[in-house]
């Protein structure tokens, strides 16, 4: 719960970090080289595999998700392999910005903001463009508020032997991503979102089918380089190619287990139900969810359409002047147009209650015609 | 002070983080892309721009300080660009791997280590080489304890016309480094040396002459891309591209204060101080330092010969079994040759008289015939 001086984040990240959380992180330097530091790695490792659902490598990068997203691209993609990338947002579109900065040439899937990809029409631009060596998705699209369906995709990519690069960024930890069964060979994440943890660690699992292609690559990157994260974590004791940043493996380790001894599969459900609850209080107050369809909806993010009559500014500026509640407005072609309610990591009914009255409180103020108290019954029923 | 289950970290980094800075960190998070982390970045930048003496930009980068190194490579150097790359130790030679990873061509200097490369050198090389598009030097080497004597060199690569890069990763801070004065194009540093930081952030200076390269250059890297840390930071609240990792900044912002307060000058001075102590201990304890020569060794590291009768491991291992005192190995062909002490950051000579005291012991236990007492008398005299 918030102090009484401080925001209540309800943006889609950074997130609220636990207590405990932080004060793990007020712990003092050790070692990174020593014993310690190898079994602290190993736990978080093995762990984060538990959420990923993987039996594949897994790596800690010191960086933010965008980071990770960098090293799935330049140690698999080299000067003028061809990548697809579906775009339906800031995010999805980052990939091909980063396939570009390394000489590959992107093969763009362009598709509504709102929309999402379904495997139909990449298996159609796979079957069109010859000799794609990797699909990039962008599982959680927080800038457009939608989650693409992944089951069936990766099988499809698998059959046309591209690999398969995902960002969960925004989801892995509280949404159901099995990233073996799903057929991911670059899975992303990163600490700031559902992990409950302050930005500055990323996360990336890596296949043998991505080793294959990895090991054959004329490296493009130092600080990213995948084999230099193996060869070092093979060491007795394991331990990181360059200084890692210690804190926040204390905070790793707590946030873990917190999630781990909740359940992970009770923290996915939880995070539905919150999803669910901020959905069917938007229509009870009768605002338009962005996504084109609501089996599209992200379950960490909702975004919404602004009234017409409603400014932006005013109202975001008056959930957090009279409430002390941020949410978030939209970005680039979407600003000004739809507001985003974040609700990942250690978010429950009670945040979800406090920011729809607050939502409705300040619609109000500013001379909507809502009923209040209707979202926050809505709200509530799905909690009941 | 340490406390009771605490070792005391005498390494070249991770080093000892200040209570003040430990419970900053302890903060939630806030939005980062809001007014009150636009201040944050505002004051952190400007006073780092004091502690480096420069009018330059300076960006701040989450990743350890290979990261900034990554940054200053990839940003100015193309495939088939020469660089030329002293190498006198492991952290010298890194510059070389990174250009090689980016398609530069490095140009090897290859200097014995414990000793240094000159001026003279660097000028005999670039005259003898054509087109050499950039320098690198790493001011201070803590693989092998020497500190390159560095206020002529910016002279000579500004004449030729080439970019002088220095990694002050282990350095800036509790060394004289004026980078505007000795003409750094672009200068590094990293936040768990003598800024007393934990790992997780890297700091990089960028003169107008690394502009003009860095705009002329077909980019071939995002996460660490200079041009977009421009832009982020000229918004209105300024930000960053990708997100920071809030909670080292609430560390850095703290530490800064801290250093600044204390004065960059005394905190200079005392780092000398600390330096010479350990080496007149050493020297009355009738070991050898590693260093070619007393006038450039470093002022964070002492590097220090082990006697032929000692085991490496055993005089680590007493030193932290029975003294609580970690103290570093020699890294690549000097392990087992050399042991190193760290006194960087908020060392004091209550530290530096500790681990003197903790290093006779163990010593005297391994049966070397050392004067129990003669280096911490030696020590004393320089803190007297």
């Amino acid at each position: 719960m918030r102090g009484v001086d401080e925001e209540l984040l309800m943006i889609p990240g950074p997130t609220f970090v636990a207590n405990s959380t932080l004060r793990a992180m007020s712990r003092q330097m050790i070692n990174h080289r020593g014993k310690k530091f190898g079994e602290m790695l190993t736990e978080c490792t093995e762990n984060l595999k538990k959420v990923f659902r993987t039996k594949n490598d897994l790596f800690i990068l010191t960086s933010s998700g965008t980071g990770a997203m960098e090293a799935a691209i330049s140690n698999t993609i080299e000067p003028g392999d061809k990548v697809l990338c579906p775009i339906y947002g800031k995010f999805s579109e980052r990939f091909k910005l980063i396939v570009e900065a390394f000489g590959g040439i992107p093969v763009e899937l362009p598709i509504e903001w709102g929309a999402v990809p379904d495997s139909g029409q990449i298996e159609e631009a796979l079957e069109r463009e010859e000799d794609i060596k990797a699909v990039t998705v962008t599982h959680n699209e927080t800038s457009t508020g939608v989650r693409v369906p992944l089951h069936d995709i990766g099988k499809i990519v698998k059959k046309h032997n591209a690999l398969f690069i995902v960002d969960t960024i925004s989801s892995m930890g509280g949404d159901h991503i099995p990233v073996d069964d799903w057929k991911i060979d670059l899975c992303i994440s990163g600490s700031q979102k559902c992990f409950s943890l302050p930005p500055g660690l990323a996360f990336i699992s890596v296949s043998e089918k991505a080793w294959e292609v990895i090991n054959k690559t004329k490296r493009r990157a130092f600080y990213f380089s995948l084999p230099d994260y193996l060869e070092s974590y093979k060491k007795d004791p394991p331990e990181q190619p360059y200084t890692p940043a210690l804190t926040f493996y204390y905070a790793l380790q707590n946030s873990l287990r917190l999630l781990l001894d909740e359940g992970l599969e009770n923290v996915i459900a939880r995070h539905h139900k919150m999803a669910q609850a901020t959905r069917e209080a938007i229509k009870a107050l009768e605002l338009e969810l962005f996504p084109e369809r609501e089996e599209t909806c992200s379950v960490t993010v909702t975004a919404v359409k602004i009234p017409k009559s409603v400014q932006d500014k005013e109202l975001r500026g008056n959930i957090q002047k009279d409430h002390g509640i941020l949410i978030s407005g939209g970005q680039s072609a979407l600003k000004g147009k739809i507001f985003r309610i974040g609700h990942m990591g250690h978010v429950t009914d009670k945040e979800i209650l406090m920011t729809i009255y607050a939502l409705e409180q300040s619609l109000k103020k500013l001379g909507q015609r809502i009923e209040l108290g209707a979202g926050v019954e809505a709200a509530m029923k799905v909690f009941m």
